[in-house]
């Protein structure tokens, strides 16, 4: 599955990139495929692998916050394989054929 | 903290309410204080009760189609206690207040 | 169509009810069928009326916040009349019936 | 602003990248900054501007699927020039400092 979150602390001020960037270092340390933008971090894997990674983001952005706010989107699509690259490359050529 | 989650079987017909009703049952068995709107079901308690209840939600979903979308809010505040009530009073106070 | 949304001041302190109260009374005065629980608005309309109720509500949060969050989930179901309550109440016949 | 918006037609079966492929070309020859990746479709601009793509967008998905379900996040913060870029480098500068 790939599962697109995003970490929000409040209570702190409206600049929170220090902060996001802490749990950005985790994802990257995990060996999951990931990719950061500007709203989302995406990452695949397995349920329990990714839901455990979101876990200790969240916990790592709630030392230094009074309050989180977390919004997860999940594609659950058993047998998709690099997901995060098809996905994409499937619209790209689409948009190609037309 | 508390979890709005909706989950989207999808390739299975527009008409979810079966579905979905499947994983409202496993919510209720939970114990864990909850309430299912017309958009989201909320569920109130700690990060690994309420993670595991989404899991075996999404597994029982996941059984009848071949994709399942699953969107997940958390508001993560330690110390709140009831907040599925609180928070809505809050608003309320305001309210009547002005 | 019907739309969950949440608005979320940041740079207030953890603290929002105020704020949300703010957004909700035009919520309410906007004649829209509508729904507040502990984590989203729903409301019940056409897109123009309902988007820019919503662009309303962030206005008038951004009057306090130097940044606001906002999440927004939408039914699109053309044809669907009082979806707010006859949602909820497919998926209670169904566990009804079980 | 930017919105991360997700666009999924449902009662069509689980292969969406054609429908979806149809909203992309609608944001690329929007003229606005954006990015799309495996999750989200990324958009920078004004309020107006960027709902009223959305919509289009929505509109045309609906041409093909009985039901289309949207999930917005929008980050509303006055100020900010070329945020799709900025929020990103943000956080890979204090990755790098540590």
């Amino acid at each position: 599955m790939i599962a697109a979150f995003s970490i929000s602390p409040s209570g702190i001020g409206p600049s929170v990139s220090r902060s996001v960037a802490d749990a950005v270092r985790l994802v990257r340390e995990s060996g999951l495929p990931n990719e950061t933008n500007a709203m989302f971090t995406n990452v695949e894997g397995e349920w329990d692998e990714v839901m455990d990674l979101i876990k200790r983001c969240v916990d790592e952005v709630a030392k230094s916050a009074p309050r989180v706010g977390v919004v997860i989107k999940i594609d659950h699509k058993p047998g998709v394989v690099d997901g995060l690259h098809t996905k994409v490359e499937a619209v790209e050529r689409h948009l190609a054929e037309d």
